[in-house]
C-alpha cells in the first residue's frame, strides 16, 4: 500500500527503456510515496530493448509490449490490468498513446509538452476519454512545495496587484553541436523539427518556465512579443528564447530561456512584484524562497520551515526544513496527487495539477512565439494562433 | 525489481509506527531505488498502534507483530521471512533488536547513534551474527554524492595533508523547552538520558557531524577537549556542543553542534583544508561544494556537473546536475548500495557504508566528550574509554 | 598631494548642495585617492543654499557662486580657477554647465545621462572645448575593478564569440507614489519629463544598466524593442522596462529596469555568454564575479585574488582581496584616472573612461526605446533616431 | 572643511612609508570624510624611504622626520603642530610613539594589536596624556554599520539572552612559507615573535575576532581553553587558533582563526544566539546581516535599507542600501567620529570607540591564549594573566 494506507494504482510506461532519462525520473517519482506498482510497459519501439527494459524493470513477460496500441488494447481486457500510463517519449510520439489510452478508459500521466503541434494538443482536448479516465501532464516544477506556497501567496493578496514578472530557465548543455555528434540522442531529438515539433529551447524549458509562472501567478498571457535564435551552426530549432509578455490585467514580463548560457545547468527562475511585496525562487536551490513585503526586509521562507504566511493546504512536505528535498519529490509529489485523484479521493488537486487544458495553453505560447519570432517580434495574441 | 534489474529484498522494520519521522524516512529510502519490498514489522511497541500502522502499510495480518524478538524468531523460520530488518527506535531501544536480528540471521539496518552507551555497542561488536548477517549505521549524510566526492579527493591528496578540519551541525528547535510540553514525543526522548543515553545534541547530531568529517577525511580521532551546555533551564542532557579535536598526525579541528541556534535548521556543514587545498560543503544545499586549489580561484563543484576531478566511483546520481537530489536520495543510496552488500554484489561498498566499527567509534566519541566536558575539558583520548 | 605623489587638481562643483545625494558622491569620490581639492562651487540654484552648502564645504567667499555661467567666467579668469567641475544637477540641467565651463577650457565631470535630451546630447558633441578640455560621464559602475577585468576577459576571447547578454537594475523605491507626498525631490525630479527626460527608469538605471553591458561586451547595438509601463498610477515618466536587444553581428540580450520590484535595492546584474564561456557580476556584491569556462566548474573571481586569467591592467585595487571595496571606490576610480588625463598621464585610460560619445549613445538607446514601446515594440535602430 | 562642515584636524603619521599596506588604508580612511588634513610623517625608520615617501604624499619638507622622538617634539612645538598621529608600524613598535605622542598632549589613533606584550599595554595605561591627548585604537571592523546595529540589537534584547557566540577568521595568505622568501615584508614581520610578539595568528586576526565579538555583545570573557598551532614547517608563530570561550554569565562561544586555510580570503564571521534570535554577520559581504526571531522566517538586513527594529545611533551610512560600503569607509567611520572626540563634539561616540582598554584586554585574550595552549588547553581565566 501507499504510505498514507491507500491502495497502490497499477501503472504502464509508454518509452523509458534503457538510457532514458525521463522515464526512470518517472518511476522513481512514482515509487516514492509507494501510490503505484509498474505491471506493464511499451518501454521502446525496437522490440529487443523493449524485452531487455521490461525484464530489468521485472514486468512479466506477458505485459512486456511492443507497440503502445496493443498495451492499450491487452491491459484494457485485463481485469488487473493497468489503471494509468506514463507517456515518456519524444514530443512527436504523445499524441497516439495519449489517445490510445484514454480512449481505452486508462488514466494518462504525459511528459511535456503534450504534443508536438498545437493541432495535435487541440485533437486530444475532444478526445472522450472512456470512463471519465483523467489526464495529467507532468509540468514537475509545480510539484515544489515552495512553488504551491507562492502560489497561494499571490492568490491571498500577499503581493498585492501583480505588475511584473521575470522567469528564465537557462541551461548550457547545448552550447556545443552534441546532437550532431551520433551518441546524444536526447540532445538529437530535441533539436529535430519532426520529433520536436517547431520548437526547441522554447518547448524543451521554455514551456516549463511558462508553466511554472502561470501557475504561481494565475495570470492569463494576452500576447507575445518573441526574438528566437538558433545561434549554434547547424542547429535547426531554437537554442536561445527572448520573451516579453503581456498578461491580462496589465502585468508585464520578461521570459528567458537558454540552452547556451555556460555556467547554468537548470537555472529555472521566477521573480514576482506586485503593489505591496516581492517573490523569488529558484528551482536549482529549492527549498529556499525570497518574500518581502514592500518596506521590509527580505525573508527567507523555508519549505515548512517558520513562516509569516500559513503553508499552503496542497504542499507535500515529506521531512523538516533544513533537510532538503529535491526535483523527484516534487515530481512524486504530482504522481501521488494525481493517484488521489485517480482513487477518487483526491478533488482538492485537480485544479492544481497541470492539465490537458494547460498542455494546450503551453502550445498556444509556444506556437505564438514562433510566429511572433518568425514576424520581426510583432506581439502576438495567444488567442490568435 | 530493482531499477537496476536486480531482485528485490524483503525488508522488515523495528520501531517507525505512525508519526514517526525517522521510520518513514527509512521506508521512503528503501522504495527510492526499489530495492525493498517492507513485508513485516513490529512498528510500536503499543500493540494498536502496531496493528493500525501495519495495516496501513499494507503488511500481512501475520507479520504485523507488537514484539521484535517475537519478530526475529517468526521471520527467520518463514520460508519468505525478511532478509533485513530496519530499527528505528529511540536510542536504548537499538541493542535489543540488533542483537536478535543478527543472531536470526537477519541483516539490520539500524537508525544512529547505534546504541544509547557505550557498553552496549561494544557488546554488539561481540556478538556472532548468524549467517554471516550484515549490520549498516545510517549515518545518512555520506549519501551524498558530493560526500563521496569530498572523500575520495582528499584520499587522491586533492588538498595535500591535512591540517585543519571545521565541522558544525546548529539546530533551533530546542531552544525552548518544548520537551516539557507535553506533547513533542521527539523532543522528549532526545533529552531523556535513561531513552538518549549521556548525549544530548552530542549523541542527536553531533555524532552525524563527528562521522561525516571522519568519513570525509580519513582521519582518526586522538583526542577531544570538549564543553557542553544544557541551556534551557530544566533540560537534563546538552544542547550546545563545543570541542576541540585533535587527530591522528597533527590535524586539528573544531566541532559545532547546537540546538539552540535560532535561524539554523539543519546546518550540517564540513570545511576541510590542506596545504594544497580546501572543500567546503552543507547539507542544506548539498548539490554543491567549494574546491580551492590554494593560489587559484575557488571552483563550484556541482553534484555530477563539470568536474576538474574525476567524480567518485561510488557516488549514485540519478538526475542531471542543476536538478536538486537531497536528503531522501542521500539515505536511498545508503539502503540501495546495501541492498548490493546483502546479495552480495556490493563489494566495493562494504567500505564506505557506515559500520558496527563506526557506531562504536561514535559512542567513544560521544563518552570522551561528556568525560572531557566532565572534567574541566581536558584532552581525553578516545582510547582511554 | 594625491596618494600617487601627483599634484591636486583644483575642483569646482555645479549642484549638489545641501540634502542632495549624487553631489555628496561626487565629492567624497573625488576624496578617496587624493587627486582633487573642492575649492569652487554654484552648488545650488537658491542663493542662500548655495551659500550655506559652499561655507560648510569650506569654499572661499568669493568661490561660492549662484550661477553657473558666472562660475565658468570668474574661474576661467582666475590665475588658481578651478580646472574641472563637477556637474551634478538634475538632467535638463547638464548640457548648459557642461557647454559653460567646455567653452572655458575647464574639464567637465558630469553625472549621467549626459542630457535630458538626444536633441541636447548631439549638441554638446558639437561643442569645441577650448585648450582641449575633456569630458567625463559618470558611469561609475565601470569604476569597479571586476567589472574592467570582465571587459578585458570578454576582449581576450575568454568567452569566445558572445551570443547572449543579460543584463538588469531592478530597485523598488518607487513602488509606491511617492513623487506624489511633496517630500522627496529625488523622486519628484526623476518623475518629472520636463527634468528627467522622456524616460524615468530608463533614463535614471536602465542607461546604467545599458552602459555596463556596452562596456564589457564592446558590443554595439543595432536595435531594441521596448516595452515601458509606468505602473504607479498618476506617474508620467515609465517605472518599468522591458526591452530586448540585437547586437551588431548577431549576439542578442535583454535589459529589464525597474523602480517597482519589492525586495530589490540596487540590484544591477550583468550575464554574459559566449561560445566558450560565460561571466556573471552584481554589483550589491561587486568583489565577486563568476566565470565558467564551457566543460568546467564555475569559478568565484575575486577583486585582485587569485585568478585564472591575467588582472585588467586599468583596474584601481586599492586593498587586498577579502576585504570589501564598493560603490564609492569604483566612483573613486573614474575620478583618479580622469585627474591623470587632465594631467596629461593618463593616456591609458582615455579609451576607458566613460565620454562624451557614450553619452550620445545612451541618449539614442534611451530615445530608440521609447521610440519603440510607443510603437508597439517595433525594433527600432539606434542609427534611426 | 569637512563634509559636515566642521574644521580638518592636522594629522601626522609613524610608519606607513611605501609599500605598506596599512598605513595607506589608514590615509584614505583619514580622507573619505575630509575630517583630516596629513601634514607630517615619520614614515620610514629608513631616511630615505622616509622621505621619498614624505614627498610623494606632499608634506613639506621640514615635517618629514626620520624618528618619531624628533617628530613628536618639534610638532608639539609647533604652533600650527599635528593635533593627531596615526601609529601604523609593527606591533613592537607601537608602544614608543603611542607613549611619546600621548606625552607631548597629541591624540594617538594606533593600529591593533596596541603593543607587542600584555606588559607594554599594561605600561600605556600608566601613561599621562598631556593635555587630555585621546587614544583610539584601530580595531576597524567596529565601524561597519552593520557591527554597530547588532551591537545595538543585542543590547536591546532582540535577541535574549545570549547564550552563544560563534566567531572566526580564516585566510589563506600564510598556507606555504612564505615569510621564509625574502620578498614578502608583511608575513615576515607578522611571523617573527620579536616584532609580532607571542601571538601569531592569534594577533594579527585572532584579536579582530575576538574584539569584534566583544563589542556586538558586549559580553565579559571569563577564561580561554586553546589550541594554537603552527602548521607550517619552521614557522615560529602560530598559524592556526582554536578558542573554547566562556564568559561572564554563562555564555559560551568558539573562536577560530587561521592563515592556512585555502579558499579564505578574509572571511572574518560573527554569528550570534540567544534565546529570542540570532545574528549572522560577514565582513566580505558586510552590507548585509541575517537576523531571525525564533519562530519566525530569517530577515536579510541591509545596510540602511528596510529593517524591523531602529537603525543604530552611532551608524554612519554614506550611501543608499544597495549600494556597497567596504572595508574603507570602516575605517573611516573611526576616523571620523575620533575626529568629532579630538574637536570635542563626539562624546555620543567615545563608549564606542576601541580604547586603550580594549586594547589591554585584546592582550590579555593574546596572552591568556598563549599559556592555556602551552597548558594543555587548561581553561584559562583572562583575570590571571
Amino acid at each position: 500500500m501507499a504510505e498514507n494506507g491507500a491502495r497502490k494504482i497499477r501503472l504502464g510506461m509508454v518509452g523509458g527503456g534503457k538510457g532514458a532519462f525521463i522515464g526512470y525520473v518517472h518511476r522513481v517519482a512514482s515509487r516514492i510515496d509507494g501510490d503505484y506498482d509498474l505491471v506493464a510497459g511499451a518501454l521502446s519501439s525496437r522490440p529487443e530493448v523493449a524485452r531487455e527494459s521490461g525484464k530489468n524493470l521485472g514486468l512479466a513477460e506477458d505485459r512486456i509490449y511492443t507497440s503502445y496500441e496493443e498495451m492499450a488494447r491487452a491491459e484494457a481486457a485485463r481485469e488487473d490490468g493497468i489503471e494509468a500510463v506514463s507517456i515518456v517519449t519524444p514530443n512527436h510520439m504523445h499524441f497516439g498513446p495519449a489517445k490510445a489510452f484514454l480512449e481505452a478508459g486508462i488514466n494518462v500521466i504525459c511528459d511535456k509538452p503534450i504534443t508536438a503541434t498545437l493541432e495535435d494538443a487541440r485533437k486530444l482536448l475532444e478526445i472522450q476519454p472512456k470512463n471519465g479516465a483523467k489526464f495529467l501532464l507532468t509540468h514537475n516544477y509545480t510539484g515544489y512545495p515552495l512553488v504551491r506556497q507562492a502560489r497561494e501567496m499571490v492568490a491571498s493578496g500577499a503581493l498585492g496587484t501583480i505588475r511584473v514578472v521575470q522567469v528564465e530557465y537557462p541551461q548550457d548543455w547545448l552550447t556545443e553541436p552534441v546532437e550532431q555528434s551520433g551518441n546524444a540522442p536526447g540532445a538529437e531529438w530535441r533539436t529535430d523539427p519532426a520529433r520536436s515539433g517547431a520548437g526547441g529551447a522554447i518547448g524543451d524549458i521554455g514551456t516549463h518556465a511558462y508553466n511554472l509562472a502561470r501557475f504561481v501567478t494565475g495570470l492569463k498571457t494576452e500576447a507575445v512579443a518573441a526574438d528566437l535564435t538558433a545561434f549554434v551552426p547547424g542547429r535547426k530549432l531554437d537554442d536561445n528564447v527572448h520573451i516579453m509578455l503581456r498578461f491580462e490585467g496589465g502585468a508585464r514580463g520578461m521570459l528567458w530561456a537558454s540552452q547556451v548560457a555556460p555556467g547554468n545547468e537548470n537555472g529555472l527562475q521566477l521573480r514576482v512584484y506586485g503593489d505591496k511585496g516581492g517573490l523569488e525562487w529558484r528551482q536549482d536551490n529549492p527549498n529556499y524562497m525570497w518574500f518581502t513585503e514592500f518596506g521590509k526586509p527580505k525573508q527567507l521562507l523555508t519549505r515548512g520551515g517558520s513562516i509569516s504566511v500559513p503553508p499552503a493546504a496542497s504542499m507535500n512536505i515529506r521531512i523538516p526544513s533544513g533537510h532538503p528535498e529535491g526535483y523527484l519529490e516534487a515530481f512524486a509529489t504530482l504522481y501521488s496527487q494525481f493517484a488521489s485523484v485517480i482513487r477518487g479521493d483526491g478533488a482538492e488537486y485537480e485544479a492544481l495539477l497541470p492539465s490537458m487544458a494547460d498542455g494546450v495553453e503551453g502550445m498556444q505560447f509556444i506556437t505564438a512565439s514562433v510566429q511572433s519570432s518568425n514576424n520581426e517580434s510583432r506581439w502576438t495574441r495567444l488567442s490568435e494562433v
